[in-house]
């Protein structure tokens, strides 16, 4: 049967991992036109995946048949994209990199399509996906940047488990089932103080619980959680001298990082003229006054949800709270929307690359 | 038998409260010097209190009966409040209320006593606690205010549950059970998506979620909590001038109040001599650096904790992640420092009231 001529052989390295199930079931959802889909396991292969109703067995990378497919998304380890993403670009494959490995790297465009689809280059096959915390707010910032100018950014972090993997999420999954086995009024009628189980994946036990801690800390205190999320924001919105103070915070929920954002302007800019220029920002969902998104309620959706717009310290300060999907808008959904727009621009066609 | 003369008739208005019950074991195990304890419910007379191995009913209010006592710790609403404080403090007694009723009131001190015990005066008995977020910003950051001058606040809080009442608490736990039996991977491998159990006590599902609501908005967009924040730190701090930004948004944490804060001063202070003047200042445990207090090893604390010392957006600000105890610190005992306050002082015995 041949094969239509305009449709792609796809692979997705690190497809069982919790973005790469959700990466591979959005590309079905939204119709991505892969002709061929190879999922890898990034480790040991031993799942398999589903798409388009068939359960397709993941096998260890190999690099020959990553090198013949038309467009590679890798959702795993700095090591593996470093490894791989180079020498794939090198021979013509699109390679869509989730990790944090190639995104500092000046030749290589960091990319969240709402905001910069422009750094997009039909000769610069390798493209980064940005670290998903910083990216709700690229998305949100971006329309009051562009006609106020942020200088200044403080941002407290609310993130999910997820973010920081299965292991990590079964550890949390744990914790709360001794939890709610202890979470119970004292005779006394007194809150309850219960011991602290043993965390392994995560620094701190996180059930009953939230620590600052995301990565490990820097000489000058910050984590390697707060320093992505200056530096990418910096590259994203192209403002080098864009100051960031982040505290990084895990807290017990599964799906959804939340921030409480401070964002300072270089010209006063009124809540109002900024909701007026939120309302019509692509990839955003802004709430009514009054109202405002939660992790729980932004799970599974697609946009970049934000609330609670007001007036910060002064009239070039507003405060806002932003709330995205981390395996999602995030991780899996910009690496998808990334290549919808190279196929959009017809650069992804096999007639382009072959 | 004869009564010591330096020793107190001591009242509890909502002593079966969950601060209430804190307050009763705080002054017991303090050794707080009360010959007599009576405990009243501010609400119907359902329970009784334990009090030096004794069990104590608590019965409904009664004006006559606090009106013959020495102190009256008022644990209770702003309706209480409203009710029995001016009354009872015209009548000579001491009244410690922990309401948000007369904080703001120019002619009550509002009092941290490591902050501003310099407010308390013997002809004022009626004394306001202060509300349990802001209370350990307030003694992280008086040295620094004192040193520096702080000019501008940003704040992200990260509150429990137990702040909103003993009925959200009891929502809190049941959801956590509901989630307990749902927390597990898919067999797909996937994270679950949980519905949203119905909340009531809060306006919205608290278990595997956040949310940045506490009180209800007023048109500026803050909410009550937020407003609280502001406008008690600038009162204990005796800074009118201060610009504060808060958002206050409640996590799935039993007990602990945990603040991500930045701290603009009017002059330079670098991190090395903020962490000197905070490894001295009273009330406050500063972690060692790349260490920081959680939620959960901080409920049952005495002392503010504070870590993750850095510098801010530039060399005028600093970072800090604050966490107290906020049925203690934040609430029950912070009355009790005041009322030991007074006792030090003489202002409490008998032979000084009668």
């Amino acid at each position: 049967m041949a094969r239509p001529k305009a449709a792609l052989r796809v692979a997705v390295v690190g497809a069982t991992g919790m973005v790469g199930r959700e990466l591979v079931a959005l590309l079905e959802r939204r119709r991505f036109p892969a002709a061929e889909l190879r999922p890898f396991s990034s480790g040991r292969a031993r799942f398999s995946v589903r798409f388009k109703g068939r359960s397709i067995p993941a096998p260890a990378v190999d690099f020959r048949a990553l090198a013949a497919c038309d467009l590679v998304f890798l959702v795993s380890s700095e090591t593996v994209a470093r490894r791989l993403a180079p020498s794939l670009a090198r021979r013509g494959v699109w390679v869509i990199d989730d990790s944090s490995e190639f995104r500092l790297d000046p030749k290589v465009p960091l990319v969240i399509p709402e905001v910069n689809a422009a750094a997009l280059d039909i000769h610069k096959r390798l493209i980064a996906g940005p670290n998903c915390t910083m990216t709700g707010l690229a998305v949100a910032g971006w329309p009051l940047h562009k006609v106020a100018r942020i200088r200044e950014l403080r941002i407290a972090s609310y993130q999910a488990v997820s973010g920081a993997g299965r292991s990590a999420l079964g550890e949390f999954f744990a914790q709360t089932r001794v939890l709610a086995r202890r979470l119970d009024f004292a005779p006394d009628g007194r809150a309850p103080l219960f011991p602290v189980p043993h965390p392994r994946a995560l620094p701190r036990a996180i059930a009953g619980n939230v620590f600052p801690q995301v990565g490990s800390f820097d000489a000058a205190g910050y984590s390697g959680e707060e320093n992505k999320v200056a530096s990418e924001l910096r590259k994203v919105w192209g403002a080098p001298g864009l100051r960031v103070s982040v505290t990084a915070v895990r807290v017990p929920v599964v799906r959804g990082h939340a921030l409480a954002v401070w964002l300072g302007f270089a010209r006063p800019l009124s809540p109002a003229r900024a909701r007026r220029l939120l309302e019509r920002a692509p990839g955003l969902e802004l709430s009514q006054e009054g109202g405002y998104p939660t992790p729980l309620d932004t799970a599974g959706r697609v946009p970049v949800r934000a609330g609670r717009l007001r007036a910060g310290v002064d009239s070039k300060e507003l405060a806002l709270w932003v709330v995205s999907d981390n395996l999602l808008k995030g991780a899996a959904l910009n690496s998808v929307q990334i290549a919808e727009f190279l196929w959009r621009r017809a650069w992804l066609r096999r007639d382009a690359t072959s």
